[in-house]
């Protein structure tokens, strides 16, 4: 059995490495042949043309990816030769801030009110209608922080139509949030769902600083696990899905859905019984997938432009796992993440301090 | 105690009966002596001057209305005297679709997507995007399907856009959805709150035509109450409010609310413990809220147009109860309604058979 990637940067490094430890044979399609996926699977150059698609495609018995951003044409000319996990309706919502949210409101899963912006007449006018308070973001190919634009009272909306407006866009209403969760989820071929508990995530400046699970809210949890129902099921969905949710008051307003693993899922791998990386893996062979649970309080911390001392990172936590992706640094890019367990939350928590302490030292 | 209402027509007519029996005293202010309210209250000339509201607020308690398309400044200049029940923010908000679709998202409230028209140009962009099926809504003063018209593959763009183009409008996508259903929920003043189960609702061409309690879902039930919760927490709400929904799988869209008695909830007339015009009065005067419940299948089919032969329909269903609004007859108009009541669902249904046939001849 030999499963397809496109992509080998370090989301699919980490499923060919769940792959070895399952013997499923892996083939990632990249642009560099020196990338991270390097470390545990075959790779193929990918050169654009159909031709080597069409190799890949052959070479391998199913294809899924690593970033849901890959022209759909790409995705259809290879499914005429073997099946693509997760469905192509699901990479294409999720690539369009506009026809995500759509769909969001016709499954009755609550969202931010938004609004499609078209002119700077239209942006001004749903400015004044969301009180001044509003997030312009480009529909596409946005993330971490990028292609977005927070708008207040003193934006000048002219400067903000020219940042954008080449590119289609969606203004979201500002929803002062109390705190962001995600739920991960898999669905394998034959419909069969499980669910991690939630993910609780810190952002700073767009960027995910800190994870933490699970995340113990009965309310909250049997909420996102009806949305993503309602999403696997509008979708047919096979493999793991990624859901983000702002929460405000206990109650959840969708933000984004990822057709793939997901950065807040990294410490499933050292805090949960199984993780995000093998169940993908399992979802799409259409094999039985266990119920994932979290042993022990887990916690991730992202590196951020540039990485601390592994060494006084492990003297200071010497229970902590330092994953360098070996990216060469650069602002607001994710270098690496550092992954906790403990035997209690409140010594997650002192972990945690510890470890932010070294990063901003 | 005298309460004073703003209108007299039949909704206000029906509060005022209740008020009788409750042995409270009103005064209606209507543009005719001669509405509906006539029979059982006080009425006084409104001519439009300040000085009339504030000869009504002064001779009044406390102050509501039947109808939420009163001016905002009236309201605010009669706040000057008198207690205005519901909030101003409720009436502002259920004037204009733009404003309570908003406020239904940011409280977290399903609805079926939409957008804010405000040229042909954007009019045309959200058509395709709903997937050219749709529904174009004035913002303001619909009712009965008014204000309203159906977009799909043959609608002609340029020829709807001019159907309303002086007054703002949104587009809704076109849900087809299973039925409809509303909730008819109460708060008084010291936040108590009470709920009706849920009446089911059949619509023609945007008319109600039936309605029917109690509609026994405990997952749609809670699902309704947690919205009208938030609704009543948000606008710190004091009186009855109507929430009509649309039903799709089992699934609750919000369509929208009404900040006062409702015309589905005539049927709590019959059919339940306490009236929803009984209710009303009993929040406004802050007094302690009975919780209401639904005694024997009800239902309640509207009168629209013209007016079947009363004794004909009673020598049919001699249970039934016969209202004639005495109304000028006009197309789509409502003249009056029937209530029935019946030992079983079964029972219940077959004289709607019954009288369906008789208004049909």
């Amino acid at each position: 059995m030999k499963v397809g990637i496109l992509g080998g940067g370090q989301l699919a490094q980490l499923i060919c490495l769940a792959a070895q430890e399952l013997q499923i044979e892996t083939l990632c399609l990249c642009q560099n042949l020196d990338e991270a996926a390097n470390k545990y699977s075959q790779l193929m150059q990918d050169d654009g043309s159909e031709a080597t698609l069409q190799k890949f495609a052959q070479a391998v018995d199913v294809i899924t990816l690593e970033n849901e951003n890959v022209e759909v044409k790409r995705l259809e000319f290879l499914q005429q030769f073997k099946t693509v996990y997760p469905p192509l309706l699901a990479i294409k919502n999720s690539q369009d801030r506009l026809l995500e949210k759509q769909m969001f409101m016709d499954l009755g899963i609550a969202t931010v009110a938004f609004a499609d912006i078209q002119s700077e007449a239209e942006l001004n006018n749903t400015w004044h209608q969301f009180n001044e308070q509003g997030i312009l973001k480009t529909r596409r190919f946005g993330y971490d922080g990028k292609g977005q634009l927070r708008l207040n009272q003193e934006t000048l909306i002219s400067e903000a139509w020219h940042t954008y407006k080449d590119q289609p866009m969606i203004v979201e209403r500002f929803l002062p949030f109390d705190y962001e969760v995600s739920l991960i989820g898999a669905r394998n071929a034959s419909g069969v769902q499980v669910f991690y508990p939630l993910i609780k995530n810190i952002h700073q400046e767009g960027i995910l600083r800190i994870s933490e699970a699970p995340y113990l809210n009965d309310v909250l949890q049997a909420q996102a696990e009806d949305y993503m129902q309602r999403i696997f099921k509008h979708l047919d969905y096979v493999g793991v899905l990624a859901f983000e949710f702002f929460v405000k008051e206990n109650q959840l307003f969708a933000n984004e859905i990822a057709p793939r693993v997901h950065n807040s899922g990294h410490l499933t791998l050292e805090g949960a019984t199984i993780s995000q990386f093998h169940l993908h893996l399992l979802s799409i062979l259409d094999q039985s997938l266990p119920q994932p649970e979290f042993l022990k309080p887990t916690a991730m911390i992202n590196l951020i432009g540039s990485l601390p001392d592994q060494a006084v990172i492990l003297k200071a936590v010497p229970t902590a796992h330092f994953y360098d992706y070996g990216k060469v640094p650069r602002v607001g890019r994710k270098l690496g993440h550092i992954s906790l367990t403990a035997e209690s939350v409140m010594q997650l928590h002192h972990q945690i301090q510890v470890i932010v302490q070294q990063i901003i030292k």
